[in-house]
């Protein structure tokens, strides 16, 4: 099958050196890194070396770095060891606009007994900093805030916030999951107590994902079982993908100059193609403060789920706010949180970049998506011209 | 590296079949199972036969299949969603010899106010059936049972302790990730509510897991996050090791009377063996129900530590207690659970098998092991010949 894939924030090829780094941990070096023997104590050194180089690539100490099963566990631990860590505190902060692994566990939570704020942000995506300053009480046990939003590539100013929160002896997580690897970071400089990232977004394989544990943060495990991760998450590591995962770390430093160069170039090509052709087109989130790889744009009068149907029919792959939402017929919480426009967030697709997208491709969207938009505009009952 | 491998129950190689049916979505099927194009949905037809095949092996349904990271986050899964399903109920129950995925959960929900009752197993590992009985409470929430003991191989009459628990309105949960793929199992015919089992026990890779809740058991989600899993478990899937699970699913089934004539033959040729070459060795644990794959032998007034390093230098991989607390010196919570006696403890190995074994690896054993017992014991101090 011939695609042209531009849903990388959803998740990503993985890159043939994460496989070839990856295979001999399957059929020939299985042994367990707990092992007593050299078999198995190979592959502990080699799981000690992806430690380093995930760690390098974000700035932090090797035992720093918690090895998860996803994205969505590193998040979880990070929050659950927040408020485990400080049980007096009973307020919790995050954003309107998060993933649903913080969204929803922090919906969860408000049904438990935490007093629960959403920040709002504007018509750009961008967060209240003045609500956000306000809410800051003696009683918050954590502000959880993404670095970058997965569906319009908007970004926080993680940099400021977290002196601001950690300031007030709050604990500051931050899902980093579309961010890293798509821009610099550095947990040091940014000043962050814990940080979440995942594997299959960097172009590692799904299943696995780490959470960074600023030292000197109070921590309880949320994954409790054997002494693993330095009995901070129990459970047998997840050898191969972690092995991947560093490589995919390594890979990802070489490749953020590119990112911000060539895979921003081709993002804006398609973004400008698009809006030059397509009337009544639009960008959502903040263009300036955003993912070098990502776009929004509503496509007013149209469903954006027949936008998906018709350019899959030519192999192009791209998405409608979260896959990790879809199957829902609502408008993303994320542009609904933005207050755009009822008829323009039902017709937003989002287009993700990789460092594998060619200029033939985006050529291709530009040539092939405008008629796609006219066509469905002529069966609108909402369209006027 | 050369190495004959008798430390299955620590982990297995990955079947070659297995990394096959693994390989295409890596690099080429990499899509997002929950997106809406084609190229996603194609994953997401895999994943469902993934899940119908590790249903099959069980005599479960496909929907009663839930995905997880590890065998020890579907033990956390289900020991919470029974206690959060029964939030009047405060007692929970379990054995002495647990693996510590459920051991220390059980001990750390007894921090958290939990009344928690450890039953007591006999000299040869088996449970005390009536203390077990008398345990049972209005107030019990759970009852968590591994299926077999990850260290002596020892089978629980899971059959007969299941409708005893459930019939009090009980949940039941067994933690089979030992026992699946050395017996048969039927979830239905046992009448198990909850059942974990864990890929790379059984042949597929490290960090993927399940955990068969059978229809009609009240679930609340552990990992909370996206839709996946039916909203039960948050999380992109890990789809390329899910896959692996499925195929290994399979192929476990094919094996099973492997497993219960040569493998089982293997295990008692080397059994015999030892103990017939060694003086003052005997086995520990239920000879008669037991995983045929597994023995653990103690080979008294020796370090098992210093066993296992000489076995290490020819290349052999065996085990002293579980692998997930190894780094300990004091003896295996099990063996002290069965009162073996403590030079005994000490100088316990585990041995188990998988199909992969062959004659030859039990011969090289059987012929290089005695001397280096009689080696050790002519430099301890206690030994008496």
């Amino acid at each position: 099958m011939d695609v042209v894939y531009v849903d990388n924030n959803a998740t990503t090829r993985v890159a043939p050196e994460v496989i070839e780094a990856m295979l001999p941990y399957f059929g020939q070096w299985f042994g367990n890194p707990s092992s007593m023997h050299t078999f198995g104590g190979t592959v502990g050194r080699k799981l000690q070396e992806a430690r380093e180089k995930t760690a390098a690539f974000i700035g932090a100490q090797p035992e720093e770095i918690i090895f998860t099963g996803c994205g969505t566990e590193s998040d979880s631990t990070a929050i659950h060891a927040a408020i485990a860590s400080n049980p007096e505190k009973k307020h919790i902060l995050t954003s309107r606009v998060e993933h649903p692994a913080v969204k929803n566990l922090f919906e969860h939570l408000s049904k438990k007994g935490y007093r629960t704020t959403f920040i709002p942000v504007d018509r750009q995506g961008r967060l209240d900093m003045e609500a956000l300053e306000k809410s800051l009480t003696e009683d918050t046990a954590v502000v959880s805030l993404m670095w970058a939003n997965n569906e319009t590539g908007v970004l926080f100013p993680i940099e400021t916030i977290a002196p601001m929160v950690r300031d007030r002896g709050i604990v500051f997580h931050t899902d980093a999951v579309q961010a890293v690897g798509k821009i610099p970071m550095d947990v040091k400089a940014a000043g962050v107590d814990m940080l979440s990232l995942s594997g299959h977004k960097i172009h590692a394989p799904k299943g696995v994902g780490a959470l960074y544990v600023r030292k000197g943060v109070k921590y309880s495990p949320f994954l409790i079982g054997g002494h693993q991760e330095r009995g901070r998450r129990g459970g047998t590591e997840n050898v191969a993908s972690i092995i991947g995962m560093g490589r995919a770390c390594e890979l990802a430093a070489d490749h953020l100059k590119m990112q911000s160069e060539r895979v921003r170039g081709l993002r804006d090509k398609l973004e400008k193609g698009l809006l030059d052709a397509v009337p009544k087109s639009m960008v959502n989130g903040d263009r300036e403060n955003r993912l070098p790889n990502t776009t929004n744009i509503s496509f007013e009068y149209v469903e954006g789920e027949s936008i998906l149907l018709m350019m899959d029919r030519l192999g192009i792959c791209a998405s409608s706010g979260s896959a990790c939402t879809s199957g829902s017929l609502e408008p993303s919480h994320v542009l609904r949180a933005m207050g755009v426009p009822f008829t323009a967030a039902h017709g937003s697709i989002r287009f993700s970049l990789s460092i594998y997208n060619t200029e033939q491709e985006i050529d291709f969207i530009i040539e092939k998506l405008p008629p796609i938009i006219a066509k469905l505009r002529e069966m609108s009952p909402f369209w006027k011209p």
